[in-house]
């Protein structure tokens, strides 16, 4: 028992390590080249600081631990969100604006572990902060899209379903719901697909809506429609219901060129209390698998963490979902680990005396240089491991080594020459 | 108080990230073309896992938890020794030999914070296991020079200090400690610098020793021998001293060509009782600092945690000493986060439309691209931005977009020529 990883953990092996590399180095490059400045923080923050969003009811997902003879509750951190408004809210003055920050941490909460869900993951954090502009919320999306892209996802098997809470409310507005219980409306939306319809029915009611406009909001549950068709919105609700917000990012998403890999869905809200606009969740399309990523505007979550009003939108994208559709779409390299550029092998005993500073030599060129390790001097054999281990090139080490002469193989070509030891480098860089 | 980071932990800012990952990613790039593979384990682990290596005395260093209504303490990693060997022994006999791992995680100690020494810090963990050769000592201390010389570092800066413990089991020997009052000489040994004078010699009285051998054996403390140079340490120690397993690594630290980095320190036995050969610390040779690194051979450590027998060695380096010594030698780059290679500005209305999309094609093409927020179209002050993000080119967008034609601006040679919005991608990448 004790000599097992704890449940809803993972060891990563070298295998498992490189899938998990491959992950997490896309994210990194994809943020980079979108102009995102890569922060982190603690792996675990007070207690408190996850209660100023997201209540008590947090505390019991948490892995909170308390140091003996101490006065504070600490937490493993379960997202990244608290951390960054905390950080953000005290440098707030300093930091030029728009804040563009990316981070890929990992979290731990204490949840049953399940498909697409872990207690121990690494989460993808994305965030424009002090842009009040569709711009901002169209950029983050195409940031998502654009890691997609880059693992050789499609538009026809990933899509981003998009709302806006301020279009949703104008809409519930006009269908009776008043504001001080569209907060109560939101979370029905969001619960629809989970919910059978005598229970819908029922919690509709109770928002004090009409008959005809339970099944009006039931509508509104399945509406969707594509980037730049926000007429056919328009007609369905009708007139005095404004839609300027989703008409606002619509123009931005077309500007980014990913109208294809998104729709407007007005049954997605967000669970969460604190998006104030834009809200959006990442899904593959057959379905089977939880949400890749979800996100939204939270103009009001700074000022929560005692930072100036900031405006904010972001998304987070969790590595154990995404790499379980990479599985499934067979997305995800055989072997991601870094080849070799040069396998050594001895052929003489003098020439096994040298692999060492012939490795060390090439390495110290920055060439990735492994020899073996076997006393064989069956070349076939050593051959074979050469080709085991990937590597570009094999290097065969022999008497002649005392000139500095060896033999160099391409393993691709097969060709093989002699080269002087100082000239490999120059070589396979050329 | 809840709005800070827990004390000594950090928060890592862009700049601050940058620095941190310019280190990290040296441990990993170094580490690759060394032909070790990246592993990595859960940030927590069972508290008996830890007990197993350093018994009950760790507990206390240890942020420990255990969730409520459950029955196993777990505990923050501290370190990553008993993830590796609990890793190796699970699956000891399907690894192919030898296993050459390393790993780059963060650790937890509830230490008091001090210079070099934080409470959350990372650790580059470098480890070769069934090897049972002095070559796989003298590799993973290549491992460690090749990343001092990789980040400018000289062996006029840094010094690899090399014991090990049967050489100097048999010097203890022939000075007339016993077997079973190794450890305690050891131990002795290992704490002699922080020691007066008194308090040493009545410690050594206590191992049983005579007082010319307490004389003698405050000498061997002190006694230091240059790579190649143990004739010297032969005639101090005389006759019928078994001085093979150093001699053994003699051979191999000239074979990898780091003789000028390394010298033999009898001082050094590390404190821990699991190493069982080689020992090693790295120091920065002003000795202002604590130990960069430190390491060794415990080949008994697998079986502890149910394995097969297996030779292992290896060593952990910290990243918070590592930056202070890069830091103090003018070593850590002025910036060291990813400069853009295009800063896309708008010299016209129609032309700031269509920045989302320029941007987002050239992003797709794998360029860094970032574009200017601001509604001015003062080119001047646009191009100052442009300077500040240090970025290769600055793509001037204006009404002739509409042709796809846009201006191109070198920031290093000042030249600026037109070009077509599909042909920036590949100009960049000549």
């Amino acid at each position: 028992m004790k000599l097992q990883s704890p449940k809803g953990t993972r060891d990563f092996y070298p295998k498992e390590m490189a899938d998990h590399n491959y992950v997490i180095d896309a994210w990194r490059r994809v943020s980079i080249r979108n102009g995102y400045e890569q922060i982190d923080g603690p792996i675990f923050e007070t207690l408190d600081l996850y209660k100023i969003k997201s209540g008590e009811g947090i505390v019991s997902e948490l892995f909170s631990f308390r140091r003996t003879g101490g006065d504070t509750d600490y937490a493993i951190r379960p997202e990244f969100t608290p951390t960054l408004a905390r950080m953000v809210a005290a440098k707030a003055n300093a930091l030029p604006k728009p804040i563009k920050w990316f981070c890929t941490p990992n979290f731990c909460r204490a949840e049953r572990p399940q498909r697409g869900r872990l207690r121990e993951f690494w989460q993808w954090n994305v965030d424009i902060l002090g842009l009040d502009s569709p711009l901002a919320d169209a950029e983050v999306i195409f940031t998502a899209v654009d890691l997609f892209a880059e693992l050789g996802l499609t538009h026809e098997q990933v899509r981003v379903k998009i709302s806006h809470r301020d279009t949703t409310r104008h809409i519930l507005l006009k269908l009776g719901v008043s504001d001080d219980r569209m907060l109560a409306a939101f979370n029905l939306l969001d619960r629809r697909e989970k919910m059978d319809d005598d229970a819908f029915v029922k919690a509709a009611a109770d928002l004090g809506l009409e008959e005809h406009n339970v099944k009006r909001f039931d509508e509104v549950c399945r509406m969707t429609y594509s980037i730049g068709g926000l007429a056919a919105l328009r007609a369905s609700v009708g007139a005095g219901v404004d839609l300027s917000d989703l008409e606002g990012l619509d123009e931005q998403l077309k500007a980014f060129g990913i109208a294809d890999w998104c729709e407007y869905d007005l049954g997605i809200v967000r669970g969460l209390a604190y998006y104030t606009g834009t809200v959006f969740e990442i899904k593959e399309v057959s379905g089977v698998e939880r949400a890749i990523a979800g996100g939204g505007r939270y103009d009001k979550l700074i000022e929560l963490f005692d930072g100036p009003p900031t405006p904010a939108v972001g998304f987070g994208m969790g590595d154990v979902v995404l790499t379980n559709v990479l599985l499934d779409k067979g997305l995800m390299p055989e072997d991601a680990s870094p080849a070799p550029d040069v396998f050594l092998i001895a052929a003489s005993d003098a020439g096994a005396a040298q692999l060492p500073a012939v490795a060390s030599q090439l390495r110290r060129a920055g060439l990735h240089a492994r020899f073996s390790y076997k006393a064989t001097r069956n070349i076939g054999k050593l051959l074979r491991d050469a080709t085991t281990s990937r590597a570009r090139y094999t290097v065969i080490v022999d008497d002649r080594i005392s000139e500095n002469i060896v033999a160099m193989k391409d393993m691709a070509s097969g060709e093989q020459s002699d080269v002087a030891l100082d000239q490999i480098a120059d070589q396979i860089n050329q």
